[in-house]
């Protein structure tokens, strides 16, 4: 909701308009493009991504989905096909949740599943989400207002991979069949500041230090079951100084699986790991809740029809779980969803400026997606 | 040497002037004061003690000596002492090292013993010491130029001791026997950034988590060794994302011991340490020196005089180490040095707001320097 982010959402609406649809920006930022059916009853179907990145991002995550719907929709008036239903494309404002540490901000809303309580979340600076929507105009209740009211026909995200499955196994795509639940954290160590010559080893509550064994707790815990993932992103000391012993340090926690069973037993071992180090260091540590998703299965329905249209375009259907969390995942329970995972370069890198795919995959995913629209049957 | 250090600055003249002091405000921003004697071939004996303070900090650690001083001088002019040697009373601007990582600049200009290749240290901001300087006027010569040129009879500093000795054994103030020695060292650490729930973990390079480790093994290394002390003071993931596997590391490294062999050892094995845990986990590091210094020792003659005057008080003798380094250490080699601790409350806390000394300890402090002055004999 900066500036920049603001300019970026009206570039988009640019395009799908100049793509042949009416399109929108509604109050979270949410970018909206429709290609309407012609058919009075029609439900609508969404292929949409999100428009924000983490910081020192590559440009290719979230992005290229919303891409790949507009060029689709050009291609369709091209060829004047008329759909059975509407096609929304959308770019949705915030599914990293830097900013706010509210992530899927803009597809939990047009989902229905938008939590009020998002809005008191701050951003450094200690303005919270309430406070940048006002300036536009928007309450709690016009993001209740944002949830589709139409009969959906199911959610539909192409995405890049974001890891190196399709790299290694040579192929341009693959459809996703379930995407791992996380748990995220923020957790407060806080120790004793003191001189950092004054103080003798034995007498230190140390906040660095805690953190730090935390840091190698959770690497070890995370390695312990295949398809576990535990992160530690963030990790500072606030104001450090190089000869001040740290009273305070802050990290974040970020654990995924696919297995909720496995994913269940990770947060609670980490967390109790977290207090045991604290209580035997002498410092206190604080768990914040930050977001937490168990694992969405995709709709076998939709699975099916990508994995068609991908093997219509003479391509091996590869079908592949999701590390990383996407839009999708807010839909899920609300319509049907799907996946088509793009090849990644440079090893699968993301969330780096390495991040990179080619100009021949991604216009295999437009081909792939169109033959999917094309051909897809809206449910009875 | 930002607006408020320059405030704190001219207050400080202020104060020297208002004491009875010809006084002024050096290129480097140390504060000069001088109450003159009237002997023709007088030498000069410094007083002093740092202005500046580490963030989040006490208000004692540095200013009391400085202060301590000013009231010495003003008690000396009301008994009318004619003293046989120049007293100077001396605020030193930096010795902290906070902004530019350049701890002592000020002593280290008046000790001449300044190096130019200091100057192109920069800030947060990107800032080097020879942008600021430039602003006032400042060339490098300008600064080799503060040395002292007088003929130096001694250096005292009156200092809190920053730690629970003096508490402990319910004394007002000790003399200072030795320095101890450090070495700091900025290590960066640079791994492969990649997505949290892409990237499985036995195929991360993640910065965070071996920088973890690095601090686990230098707590473990300092730990080993009584009066050795290891610190990592600062810490921090350049713009780390909750979901972004670290790519880059930060880390200070403030190692201290009042044993010049054992420091030595230390730092051999943390460097050693570093480099296998990079290396093991395929990371890449870098070790950049920031300041080392070998322990210092007071000189006799100066700890003698102190204590005299402790024991004229009233007081017993206590003879203590320093862990934290002071300006003093500036000026070993230069003149004979001395140094007296005074007792600091609430468990010996310092580099926090939580520092503290009491009224009557201030008073004592300044009633033995007192003595000591008038009593001091220069050296012929």
């Amino acid at each position: 909701m900066s500036p920049a982010h603001r300019e970026a959402a009206a570039e988009l609406c640019k395009w799908m308009i100049a793509g042949g649809m009416a399109a929108h920006i509604d109050v979270v930022g949410n970018v909206v493009g429709r290609y309407a059916s012609e058919r009075a009853d029609a439900s609508t179907l969404i292929v949409g991504s999100h428009y924000d990145t983490v910081r020192n991002a590559g440009k290719y995550d979230g992005r290229l989905g919303i891409l790949a719907g507009i060029v689709a929709v050009e291609e369709l008036r091209r060829r004047n096909v008329a759909l059975p239903f509407h096609l929304d494309v959308v770019g949705f404002s915030e599914e990293e949740g830097v900013r706010f540490a509210a992530p899927y901000l803009g597809s939990a809303a047009l989902a229905g599943r938008f939590d009020p309580d998002m809005l008191k979340r701050r951003d450094a600076t200690g303005q919270s989400i309430a406070d940048v929507l006002r300036e536009r105009g928007g309450t709690a209740k016009s993001i209740t207002e944002l949830a589709f009211r139409d009969k959906l026909a199911g959610y539909v995200e192409v995405h890049i991979e974001q890891g190196p499955v399709l790299l290694h196994e040579n192929l341009p795509v693959g459809v996703v069949s379930a995407i791992a639940g996380f748990a995220r954290r923020r957790v407060i160590v806080r120790g004793t500041a003191g001189h950092a010559g004054a103080v003798p080893m034995a007498l230190r509550h140390d906040a660095a230090a805690a953190a730090a064994e935390m840091v190698g707790m959770v690497e070890q815990r995370s390695s312990r079951v295949p398809g576990l993932m535990g992160t530690v992103g963030q990790l500072q000391v606030p104001a450090g100084a190089i000869n001040v012993i740290p009273g305070l340090c802050e990290l974040s926690l970020d654990i995924r699986c696919d297995n909720a069973g496995e994913l269940e037993k990770a947060i609670r071992d980490i967390t109790t790991g977290i207090e045991a180090i604290a209580v035997r260091r002498g410092v206190s540590v604080e768990i914040e809740k930050v977001a937490e998703l168990p694992p969405v299965l995709c709709t076998p329905r939709l699975r099916d029809a990508l994995g068609q249209a991908v093997a219509r375009q003479r391509f091996a259907v590869r079908s592949l779980v999701s590390g990383p969390g996407h839009d999708a995942v807010m839909f899920d329970g609300v319509t049907d969803v799907g996946m088509l995972f793009v090849r990644c370069g440079n090893g699968g890198i993301s969330h780096s400026p390495l991040e990179t795919i080619t100009a021949a995959d991604a216009d295999t995913a437009v081909r792939v997606l169109l033959d999917f629209l094309i051909n897809f049957e809206v449910r009875p």
